[in-house]
């Protein structure tokens, strides 16, 4: 997941040469019942989960019940997911599914992404802000690769104060989905889990932690206007700029307790 | 490109409510002679330096002075560009341009990515890192959009001393197609320029630059592997870690003068 290479490192007007670490960047392409779907650049590892989550994400696969195999050809950097059957709304419209008639607003998109395939998260579950201070500290402690590279970005599952998965990767998107491809995997239930994550929110990673019903979204960065927008219609808690003992709360606030 | 919005301050125990900005984000769809291309989910703003940067960094557009014409369909969100032709070539691998048989090692890809397209950046150009620092703290400066909402990114093009351009988003890529969709619009030479980003550097970005033949690429932040792998073989001067008076030169540091 990282490679040593010699740098030169400059400080004023000394210069010296030194090993340094950076991050891995390749290329992957899943491929869905022999389509080829979509090419990745990521960080290797954990590329299982990185293509459930995704196909999920995306509304091309319904459920993980329906995967039938996985094969990675190392060799052609090709993931290949064999499903009982995909989605065959979501395969017509991939590559155009954002396409809307309003721009700016977005009302046009978010009424396809949402209404269309995302639920209400319902309102049951509930964070302590301590607890999720804690847990924001443990992510940030746990990202071997960050600390090493400076490179990455982390996405972790937390279930009260238990860490429950936690992942990097050079993109945003890709720790998310490797995140959200264990937890389809595990079956496990999203009610009381806790999404969390180093990145900024767009409406593209909302719309990922909505889609697995996760009532909780949290971040140390900012979220875009679209995706405050969107977790206010459906109702999912957003919180941002988590540091410290400050945080701010954009969408679903009933859910934090101080 | 932001959005007042009442949000709810958290610190320790008190709860508040008060008014924060968010950066805007919304959908954007290109066309390109009437073929959608891909949608963007973006910052309002400099869409047409972005359209313009999109197509010809991704070889679509051979040249700036093929296009024809730029219209923004606002209602529709659409921007449609008009050009005397296409790169069918590039048309075709459209979305699938990053497939390779070398997966972890990436050779297959960059083989693909560089030697067909991208040609070894001359050598002539030099920067002094002082400079290079001044440049970088202009950047932080003048992103007021990061001042407000912290939620974007910011890019920039130099000559020497002298920011020519900066450009925000809420996505990395938005960011440099943005700075450079504007350079290729002016027609400069790009010898003597130098490329900024606050965000990490990763093939594509990288490969952006390369593009553009701007020789010099500097971030306040890390690389991935194969950024570092592209730069050192089409000799593309990458700079990284510029904070302070440190910085870490991965890749052509032979045009870094102290």
């Amino acid at each position: 997941m990282k490679e040593k290479i010699a740098i030169t490192r400059m400080k004023g007007e000394e210069k010296s040469t030194a090993d340094d670490w950076v991050a891995s960047e390749g290329p992957l392409t899943i491929t869905l019942n022999r389509q080829e779907i979509v090419t990745f650049l990521c960080t290797p590892g954990h590329l299982e989960d990185l293509a459930v989550g995704y196909l999920l994400g995306e509304g091309l696969v319904k459920s993980v019940s329906l995967i039938e195999e996985i094969h990675f050809f190392k060799t052609e950097g090709i993931l290949a997911v064999q499903v009982k059957s995909v989605n065959k709304v979501a395969m017509k419209t991939l590559g155009k599914r954002y396409l809307t008639t309003g721009c700016g607003s977005g009302s046009s998109f978010y009424h396809l992404m949402d209404e269309h395939m995302i639920d209400t998260v319902p309102a049951r579950s509930k964070a302590q802000l301590r607890d999720l201070q804690a847990a924001m500290k443990m992510l940030q402690n746990n990202s071997p690769l960050f600390a090493c590279t400076g490179g990455v970005h982390a996405c972790a599952l937390f279930s009260g104060e238990d860490m429950l998965v936690l992942r990097e990767d050079i993109g945003r998107h890709n720790a998310a989905d490797k995140v959200l491809g264990w937890f389809y995997r595990q079956n496990l239930a999203p009610e009381q889990t806790c999404f969390l994550t180093t990145g900024r929110i767009s409406s593209e990673i909302l719309l990922k932690v909505a889609k697995a019903a996760i009532p909780i979204l949290v971040s140390r960065s900012a979220p875009t206007s679209l995706a405050v927008d969107i977790a206010r219609r459906i109702n999912l808690t957003l919180v941002g700029f988590l540091r410290g003992k400050r945080a701010n709360v954009y969408a679903g606030e009933e859910r934090i307790f101080a």
